[in-house]
This record gives structure tokens, C-alpha cells and sequence, in this order.
């Protein structure tokens, strides 16, 4: 650590030390050890700077302020009156009768213990037959066996979570992302879909458009329409949004046409993206980020698929590629996230356990600058409030107290290798059951999805029905052989515009091999059936 | 259960079968059987009515419309398009690459163990000691050993929680309120702040008031406040909101005075109240519900001191009244909530586990008809998502599987019991130790709170300094003094009234009984030091 008189430089002088170099796994413990012992009780207020490292970060410049863009509401929300009185506690021999805390003497729960991997071991059945079973007692703070306990968990807690989990968030945060600027800052959320319900009550008010690619999670769109805001839909291809559209999207934009101001800001998920599975570049992200600096946009980085990248495509006959061969190779490996890329602090970026852990613990967080996790915490104070305890223990338990950092990696490289062996399964099914000539794909890099393009132009009934009743018509087909896809129309974010396009969306997550193979032989019997193949009937190829 | 027949009479034709008796705790196994087997898999929608019991509503009326006051916000929320294929996957034979589920072979969690109070068995060195152990292993329901596991509770799951745990929180709720309608409904919330915001956002614009008693709960206010929601007072009594009071604010409300239309959205706590410990009798309760009804008002109560109702106070000397000898008695002795009276169905009541299991589970419900039930879970679904799976899991295995509905009224008693002796300790101490011309108070019959009135009018800066002043002055030598409490002027709903009355409100349910003793004994002192009492200095009765 850099002695602390540079903590009272002023911030323009960062010539009489050297810039930190970015945080690692091996130097986590060292900058633990300089903070001292983490001691977080009942509803205890996380001391983030001290997670960041105090030292860390000072020769970076400061976030760009968002008040011009924030809402009445977000900017109106203040803390609690009763938080007033929580000053006064540290007050030596002080008895207080003030908060209203339930005694944890009637929490009805002693202890609990969690199986989960063992190092190195993380397929289902190593986790079954050799798993670690971690325990948390309901004092082992106060019996000084672990640095959170079933007391803390359980009580009431503060909206940003834990300070136990929320350190080691922002440690993770610093070894993948390293932000740009100084004052950037993470706080946890109940899950993505929450985050962006707060994002919207931040940013929008009725009557505003946000954009998004053209295709997206419908989920996205239904959170927002409620709240009277609408999507504008920007162009797509193969590597996602497209930065010229976007430009061109806002550069003509008309309020009277639109029945609304010029949307200022962007949802986009730029890895894996849901539906189309594609993947933005880094200098397609770099392209969009000047976009963004240009018409001062803030974006929102959705980044649930991000550790879902995969290995490179190699092709069914090619050898695979082999798994990285470190932590420093795997985190280089990954696109760099607009986190990474963000010089002025307009990305909020959001970050979810789902697809990595589980969803069902609803715990995620956000990373943006201090302005804005402090307005988010203060809106999940009295919203959300923080994450479950339950979640929160078990996650500290899995990730700080037994894997760590680099345990944790590991686990997110087996993850890696896990999709790209079920992405691989149902590419070659594709390459070997789906007649090229009416569908067509990209590999998908990233996440859960593959987009299949459908030439409805080439079914007997274009011109007779509409795109829609086509692709209507095709799902139903699918169905008739026993196979479920998603239709692409489902995705779109303006329903107003006209259909010139047709896809179905596969997911590779959720089957085994076994049942994607099976399901791609009958999606194309059903498309050949479909389209009047007449090799379709008995599906055979 | 009455005959299967009854199910297709018209609602009208009530005649021909007897009115069943309320659900009691025997019945529900009676109930569950004629129900079949609870199959809930990743994500289902949960089958309300057959947990409420085909027949037993259905000679009840149904519940009044809220269409006239809900937002468009509110009204505009839709289903998941995506939900739409989810009615294709009960297809025999169908494999579907639709639903984005990630694969449970990934959540890296194979087992847990809770250790939780036998029956019976439930003070804290009890649990330590003689706990029982309950498992949830990740598969239990596919290999027939739970009807909830690891697997099902760490997936996506509904906005209205897991149907496993809902089931026995409508059971609870009928037990315990027996709702007079027919068309009542529960679903569950990450608790009561959120649900209370997504009220706000589904009854209330910015410009509209709510009501709530003059002393209340600060979040509450500024949960409201942001959204340009401000709340107006209603005069209190030591029976808490009173009748005549929320019926004069309404009868006088002046558009012009108060630049928003008259209110229609009371919040209330009606037991126990926060701060002041006030608890509405039976015909209080009657009485605003009328004032209700004349002004076609909606009811939120937000109940999480419910259970907290404690024995009747005896006084320092008398014999203690034996506890309830049933659970019958136990459930007699509780005041009836407003969602037992509610004929119309113009109430939502709030409930939470945070006072009676522990707060950081983040898992309550609301009970109200099914029409703002359907609209709350559809909200939850795009923004809070349903509690975490870990929490309803615990919450399942401990309530339903361990304890069942007995067990748990047994909890509920142990509860009430333990409250019982804390609030007698401060009462005691209160009679011992504080000056009674300077402070007067009513013994608290439910909740966590005790209510001191301050005669400020005596204090010797009476006239030169103003309340405000003096009160905190008074917290200041409290502080100098080592008690903390609360200021009364933090609770006022409506900060811009003159200030007319002093209160200091205690809690007794945080610290043990001697801490509490010598918290009032300073509290006493404090008040004879500020008061200018010649015995205060040496703290000396």
C-alpha cells in the first residue's frame, strides 16, 4: 500500500507516487490486513472505501454527476429520521432503548450448514459424494469463529446488504473490472429485475423512451411500458447493437413523431445477449461508449451472461480448444465490460448471481459511481431493502470464507467449459439436422441462447399471410413435433414496427445433450414439414 | 369437506348446504387430502383456490372492485409474453429449448441443515442445545422425500412466492382472520417496506395524500414522500387512530388548503403501534372501519406487532394471568384484525415474519381480495421478484414440515409470553423510577414499544425555548446520562403542525430485562437533572 500521506494529496498531484497497478487475488489480503478486522453488526452502515482500498484509486479522476438526469423522486429521497439517533451508539457504557431491533434471542435458528464444492470439485456429483459442509452458528461473531453469523444475517439490514458479502463484491468487482475512475463504488440488489425497476424510477419519468437493441428481454420492456416509458428499438447485428444506429436513432430523433424528449438513457446487454446470444466487441463497445459521451447518454450495462463466455467455436471436427490455464488468462479471455471502458462514470453496471450460483437467492449489485449507488441505496432502504440473510450468509460462506477469489474463478471456469460443451452439442445437432437453406445461426459466444434466423420468405404461404401468422403457423408446427422454441417476435422492443425478419430462440441451458440433440432433429423435421419439404414427414433427413 | 357438487351451484344458491365452520388447525390435513398432492415445480404458479378449499368461501360475497382508485400504472401490467409458452409445456413428450431456466446441475449446493426448536423446546439454550436438525437436499422432490428442495427453491421462482410456502400462509391466515369474503387472497412480499411502496405505487400519483395516525412510523412517511405522496394526521388516543378524527379530516378536507383531492388510502398499524405502543380495541376498529365505508377509504393494515399481543398488565404486585390454555383461547384473546371484519374487501393487511421469526428472512405476505393480489403479484414480478428461496425454503421446513400450524401457534405463544415479561420490566422499572408528575404513560397491550408523555410545559425553559428546543435538550441529558430513546417529534406524520405534545418512546424488546432496569433508571435521573430536580444529580430516587 502507498504510505498514507498521498491520502492528503490534493487530487490533481499524483506525480509524487506511482499509479497502483489493478487489484489482484494475491493482494486482497494484503489490503484486508491494512483495513484491519471487519467488524459488522446488527444493520451495520459498509465502509466502502475502505473495501476499495483507501489508496487505490486517488490518481483516477472523478465521476461525471448525474443531476441533470436523475427524477424528482430519486433526487427527493433522504435517509431515515431514525438513523439520526444510530450516532449516538458508539457512546461508551450507553444503554440504548432506542431501535426497535427484535432480540435474536427468538430467532428461531441455531445453526446451519451448507454443502456445497469442495475445491477443484464442482461437478454435481463430486458436490454430492465430496462436498465441504460450511457452518454458521448464530453467534459466531461473538464467539469470534467467523466475521458474520445467523444474528447478523437475520436481523435487520442496511439496502446496500452486508458489509461482510459487499467487500468481497467490491474485491471482485476491482480483480475483473478495474473501474477508470475514482469514486466508482458497488451496492447489492435483490436481483437484476428489481435493479432495473429502481433504474427506471431513477432515470424516467411517464412519458420518456430509453433504448435498447431491437431485440431484448421482453422483461425489460413490461417493467417499463407500466411506468409509461417506452423502447426505441436500435439496429442489430451479429456483434449486437450497433453504434452507428444508435447515433442515427438519437441524431434524428423527433420529439413530436416520438411524443417524447430525446431518450437519454440505454439498456443493453452486451454479452450473450437475450434473445440473439451475440456478443459486442470491444470496439464495437468503444464505438457505442463514444456514442454515448456525444449525446451524453447513460448506460445500463445488463450483464447477467458476462462469466457465460465461452470457448472459441472450433467446429465439429476441429479439436477443442483447451479450458485457460489461469486466472490471468481467464479474466483476459473475457470482452471488457463498458465498467472497464467507463472514463466518466456513465454505466451503471448490473451484476446477478443467476446464472452462475442460482437465482433463487436474489442477490445481485450494481456498479456505478458514489452519486448513484448512493441514491440507489437510499431508494432500496425503503423499497427492497437489502438482499435475504440467508443468501447473503450462505453466499460469504461458499465465496469469502471457502473458495475466495481465485476458488471462485475456478468454479466460473468450469461454468465456462460446462456451456461451451452444451453450446458445442447443439451446434452440431444444428449443423446436422437443420436444412441450411431455410435457417441460418452464428455461434453464439456467450450465455444461454442461440437465435436461429428462419427464411420465412421461402414458406409456401409468404404473400399470402402476414410474417406473423408465419412464424404463428411455424410454432405451431414445432409443437406438433414435440419441440418448444421461443418465437423471435416475443422479443421485439417496439411491436409497432414492421416484421422483416424471422427467428426462434433456443436455449442450450436447461436439457441435457441427449434432449438438445433430440429437440434440434425435430425442430428440423417440423421446419421442413413447415416449409413443404417433402423429406419432412417422417423426419428424416 | 361438503360434496364436490356444491362447487358448480350458482354463487347465489347458498341454500342447500350448511355454512362451513372457519378452517381450524384439525381440518387442514382434511383439506390437503381432498386437494391431492402439492406438486410445485421450478417457477409454478400456485393454485390459490385449492389452498383456500374449493367450498369453503362460497357462500361468502365477493369483494367491491378497486378499479376506481388504482393507478395506470397498476392497471397496465401485463403478464410475460414469454409465460404464454408456458402453458404448451405440459405436452406429453414435448422437450423444450424455450424457458431460460439455468441448469440446477450448476447451483453449487447440494444440501442444508437448519437447526431450529423442537416443540415445545424453544428458549434460546433450548434451540442451542436440543435443536432438531431439518434437511432440505437438492433433489427431495424428485426422489419423494419434501415437497420443496434445494433445486425448486434456488430456481426462478413467481412474484407471489413458491406455492409450497404460500399454501401455508393462506392456511394461517384463514386460521387466524377467517376473511368474510369469498374472494380473498394472499401473496407473499419481501416484506412490509416493499410492500408498501409498491402500494404507494399502485394506489397513489404525486399530489395525492394518505392518512395515517399523527404518530407513526417514519419510513412510512418517506417511502410516500419522493413520490410526492404526503400523509395527513389523524388525531390519536391511548386506543390509537381515532374515528372521529379520520372521519372530521376527510368531512373538512380542502382541495385548495391542502393542493391535492381528498384521500382515500389509510395507513394504519392497529396493534401495538409504532411508536406509540397503542393497540385499537374491537369497536374502535369498528368504527373506522364505518368511516371507511362512508368514505369509500382502502385500508392498509400493517400488522407485524399482531402477534406480539401480550397478557393483560396486573400491575407491580398482583398475580400474573396464567397463559392461554389453547390454542383456541390464544386466538380468542387476540383483538380481531380489520381483514376479519372486512365485509367489502377494502382492506390489504400487511403480514411479517420479521417480530415473530426475525427480519432478515425478507419474506411477509398480504391478504386482500384477489383483484389487488393479482395486480401486487404482477407488479412483484417485474420488480421485487418473490422472496429469496433460501428464506422460503427454511421458512417451509420449519413452519409447514417441523412445526405445522400447532407448532407454530405454540411459537407464537413462547412469543407472547417472553414480550409479556419484557414489557412488565419496563413497566415496573417505570413505576420505580421516574418522576410520575413529569412523566405519564399507559401500559402497552401489544408490540415493542413504550410511550412516554412528557410534561414539557414544567420544564423550567418552558416559554423561552420552543417544544422542539426542550426536547432536545431533554435527549441530550439523556445521552449525558447513558440512556438512549427515541424522540417522539421524529414520528410526526405531519411535521408542519404546531408541536403541542412531548413523547419519548422505549423499546423493550432489544436489551435484557437489566439493562432495561437501569436504561429507566437513568431515563429517571436524566429527566429530574433537565426538569431542574434537586435528587437528580446523584441519580437517587
Amino acid at each position: 500500500m502507498a504510505p498514507s500521506a498521498v491520502e492528503v494529496l490534493p487530487e490533481s498531484d499524483t506525480s509524487t507516487f506511482t499509479i497502483p497497478d489493478r487489484l489482484t487475488i494475491q493482494s486482497v489480503a494484503k489490503r484486508r490486513a491494512a483495513s484491519g478486522k471487519l467488524i459488522a453488526g446488527a444493520a451495520a452502515a459498509a465502509d466502502v472505501h475502505s473495501f476499495k482500498g483507501r489508496t487505490q484509486h486517488v490518481h483516477k479522476a472523478n465521476a461525471k454527476r448525474w443531476d441533470h438526469r436523475l427524477t424528482e423522486e430519486a433526487k427527493a429521497r433522504t435517509g431515515s429520521s431514525l438513523k439520526e439517533a444510530a450516532k449516538y451508539l458508539g457512546q461508551p457504557g450507553l444503554i440504548s432503548l432506542g431501535g426497535g431491533l427484535p432480540s435474536s434471542e427468538y430467532f428461531p435458528l441455531d445453526e446451519i450448514k451448507f454443502k456445497v464444492p469442495a475445491l477443484g470439485h464442482f461437478s454435481a456429483k463430486d458436490i454430492h459424494e465430496h462436498g465441504v459442509v460450511l457452518t454458521a452458528g448464530k453467534h459466531d461473531m461473538a464467539e469470534d469463529k467467523s466475521l458474520f453469523d445467523i444474528a447478523t444475517a437475520l436481523q435487520y439490514g442496511q439496502g446496500h446488504g452486508a458489509a461482510q458479502l459487499l467487500r468481497w463484491i467490491i474485491e471482485h468487482t476491482e480483480i475483473v473490472h478495474n473501474p477508470t475512475y475514482q469514486d466508482w463504488s458497488c451496492t447489492m440488489t435483490i436481483g437484476s429485475t428489481s435493479a432495473f425497476d429502481i433504474t427506471l424510477r431513477m432515470f424516467t419519468k411517464p412519458g420518456n423512451w430509453i433504448l435498447s437493441e431491437e431485440f431484448t428481454f421482453p422483461a425489460m420492456v413490461e417493467s417499463a411500458a407500466p411506468m409509461g416509458v417506452k423502447v426505441a428499438a436500435v439496429g442489430m447485428d451479429e456483434h449486437g447493437m450497433r453504434a452507428e444506429s444508435l447515433d442515427e436513432v438519437l441524431s434524428s430523433w423527433d420529439e413530436k413523431v416520438r411524443g417524447g424528449p430525446k431518450p437519454f438513457l440505454v439498456y443493453t446487454v452486451p454479452t450473450g445477449q437475450n434473445p440473439t446470444g451475440a456478443t459486442q466487441t470491444l470496439e464495437r463497445r468503444k464505438a457505442i461508449y463514444a456514442v454515448a459521451q456525444k449525446h451524453d447518454l447513460y448506460i445500463v450495462e445488463d450483464e447477467p451472461y458476462y462469466f457465460l463466455q465461452m470457448q472459441p467455436y472450433t467446429g465439429p471436427n476441429a479439436p477443442d480448444v483447451p479450458p485457460p490455464a489461469s486466472h490471468e488468462e481467464f479474466l483476459k479471455s473475457l470482452v471488457p465490460s463498458y465498467l472497464s471502458l467507463d472514463t466518466d462514470g456513465r454505466v451503471m453496471r448490473m451484476d446477478s448471481f443467476s446464472k452462475v450460483i442460482a437465482p433463487g437467492g436474489r442477490v445481485g449489485w450494481i456498479t456505478a459511481s458514489e452519486q448513484i449507488c448512493e441514491r440507489y441505496s437510499k431508494h432500496a432502504d425503503l423499497a427492497t431493502q437489502g438482499p435475504s440473510g440467508l443468501s447473503q450468509l450462505m453466499l460469504f460462506k461458499l465465496l469469502d470464507e471457502h473458495w475466495g477469489h481465485a476458488g471462485y474463478l475456478d468454479w466460473l471456469i468450469h461454468i465456462r467449459m460446462e456451456y461451451t460443451a452444451r453450446r458445442n452439442v447443439i451446434l452440431e445437432a444444428c449443423e446436422t439436422y437443420l436444412p441450411g437453406d431455410l435457417i441460418s445461426w452464428a455461434p453464439p459466444m456467450a450465455g444461454m441462447f442461440h437465435w436461429l434466423k428462419v427464411e420465412y420468405r421461402k414458406h409456401p404461404h409468404y404473400g399470402k399471410k402476414t410474417a406473423i401468422e408465419i412464424e404463428e403457423e411455424i410454432f405451431h408446427k414445432l409443437m406438433e413435433h414435440g419441440t418448444l422454441l421461443m418465437k423471435g417476435s416475443w422479443f421485439r422492443a417496439e411491436q409497432e414496427l414492421a416484421v422483416e425478419t424471422m427467428f426462434l430462440r433456443a436455449t442450450y441451458a436447461a436439457v441435457p445433450s441427449e434432449q438438445i440433440q433430440e429437440a434440434v432433429r425435430r425442430l428440423g423435421a417440423a421446419i421442413r414439414d413447415s416449409f413443404g419439404d417433402a423429406t419432412a414427414a417422417n423426419g428424416v433427413l
